[in-house]
């Protein structure tokens, strides 16, 4: 076994984790090894570790940057030394018609996630990144392009990907018009992935408090949702609108906003009750959700990314202050991600 | 006024129509008058004449085929004995977004139904084409292409554009796989559509009673969802699923059957609870409904009719057996759509 650091939730109660020794998995033939040297804050983690899925002693994180630092006999694409990433998922049956179409998130068996899973192999669950070291087979893992900054990429591994893949599945383009709904870890980069790829980017906000954040961030303009009048004259003006609001909240004004064919792809919340039926009808509307991606979109996004410069904002942690990021997200005071440094996890005192 | 003879509901209890006197109005100068020789026997005109819209005393029928008897003045696109058809709308705004795009079906002001409507200009109810005339702007007929059977083409006026939209939003062609749940009067047509595109259709059914219908109307095959088995084995086979089921059911197999991105599009009955979201995520999957048509497409799926020598098919009945038509789609006894020939109101007596 290796032995590491991590940091892991004991009460569900609580967002205060404790710092453990845990074990690591001696490297099969295929697995590398990775020092995690940043791990994104995801609200996903927040649900986890408040028990939304009955899960007990978790150790979350699933948007980790680091470095190899072992490799199995038989790896062969990375090398002690490399830049990689470490995104949700870990490994997956690699033999169904998702696995087979490069969508190894939908596999039919169920990918192993990075915390919370079990292993496929030993039947071990799965530990998250809020630790120092990883080992996953090498085919799980990212080559992380030397042009991005390994903690601002971290929460592009879960975040990103999960609105990179819903905005490609839309034929995002120029000459669309593609509106964010919520700007914070996943809008926020909903604004710069769909700008990049040439579309017109609104922003829907309670508020206008973000305004300027918004057109800095690469869209056109922020429509203040709780406006009627903005509402109403942004009738029928998307082809595409991404709800990255973790609340519950109405799904008709954005139905609203959709044009003829248009789509609304719910990713912050898929537990809120979908809208009647009969709305969908007048426009033709589509409903859709989407959860995270597979390997090939996820290097695709991270070329992506290296090629227009493209990172998550993040504010930077020291992993010890695990507690505080947690309990800010929770408040929504973070713009537009946490992300931990586990360098601390280095030293035997906290 | 223009008088006429129809079939009005007065009792939704009943399938009971009474034969009674209509006023028609007097010929606008975009208006024509078309003497209707067949209509078409609609599920939602069972729905309506029970009240499901709360309306009152109505002449159903907006599946119509016929000739143009008379033309206002300045009328430009029909003369005196063309052959028309009138499906489900007879005037929209013309200015909104959705006329702009050709879907008057979906027009922001709502479109002028065919009957239970309320007239742009008067303000009097419209009256539907169960009955032996019928006056309409003329931009809202479609010319009846030669090669076309007046009976058998009736249903295409509703029914038919009810699938031939979603079919070709989907983008529905060779190399897609298309099923159709529910055997009726839109799924037969819808058939007839896809396969005709080029796609692999494929017949949902609770049983296998529909088989050698279903191959014979261009299906490769039929799936029985009432046995798991079958359901299993195709599960994420579907690009589309078109749901043509009228009766309330569980959406649940019929997504299971969605491959990647694929769509499920709900046209049977659209006042069922939708699916919750997060039944989409795994796949990607699109939930959508569609209503009908816009006048440019039905044109299209005429001509498209045409070329393919693409009709429903149909059980001709006097307008005088209305009755039994009702009584026997309610009861699903009908392969695949009746028609009442109007030709018995020309008789004074019954």
């Amino acid at each position: 076994m290796r032995r590491t650091t991590g940091w892991r939730s004991f009460d569900p109660a609580s967002n205060a984790l404790t710092r453990v020794t845990l074990d690591r998995r001696d490297l099969r033939p295929d697995d590398i090894a990775v020092r995690i040297d940043y791990c994104g804050v995801c609200h996903s983690d927040l649900h986890r570790i408040h028990g939304l899925l009955g899960e007990k002693n978790l150790v979350p994180g699933h948007e980790a940057t680091g470095v190899v630092v072992a490799t199995g006999e038989k790896a062969t694409r990375f090398c002690t030394g490399d830049r990689v990433a470490i995104g949700t998922i870990v490994d997956s049956c690699g033999a169904c018609a998702m696995c087979r179409a490069g969508q190894e998130n939908y596999c039919h068996e169920g990918p192993t996630t990075t915390y919370g899973g079990t292993d496929r192999i030993d039947g071990t669950p799965t530990l998250g990144a809020y630790s120092r070291e990883y080992v996953l087979r090498e085919t799980f893992a990212f080559r992380l392009p030397d042009a991005l900054d390994a903690a601002a990429a971290a929460p592009l591994l879960c975040a990103g990907i999960s609105v990179w893949e819903p905005l490609r599945a839309a034929g995002t383009g120029p000459g669309h018009r593609v509106a964010v709904a919520g700007l914070g870890g996943l809008g926020h980069l909903a604004v710069k992935f769909a700008a990049a790829l040439g579309a017109e980017v609104t922003v829907l906000s309670r508020g206008a408090a973000k305004e300027k954040d918004a057109l800095r961030l690469g869209a056109a303009g922020l429509i203040v949702t709780t406006d009627e009048a903005q509402v109403a004259a942004a009738r029928g003006r998307f082809d595409l609108v991404l709800d990255t609001i973790s609340a519950g909240h109405d799904l008709a004004p954005l139905l609203g906003m959709l044009g003829l064919d248009g789509t609304l792809c719910v990713l912050g919340n898929p537990l809120m009750d979908a809208p009647k039926l009969f709305e969908l009808v007048t426009g033709r509307k589509k409903l859709t959700a989407s959860g995270t991606g597979g390997l090939r979109q996820t290097a695709e996004m991270l070329a992506f990314c290296a090629e227009h410069g493209i990172t998550a904002d993040v504010e930077v942690l020291p992993s010890s202050r695990v507690e505080t990021a947690l309990d800010r997200l929770a408040a929504g005071d973070v713009r537009y991600r946490f992300v931990l440094d586990m360098s601390d996890l280095d030293h035997s005192d906290r």
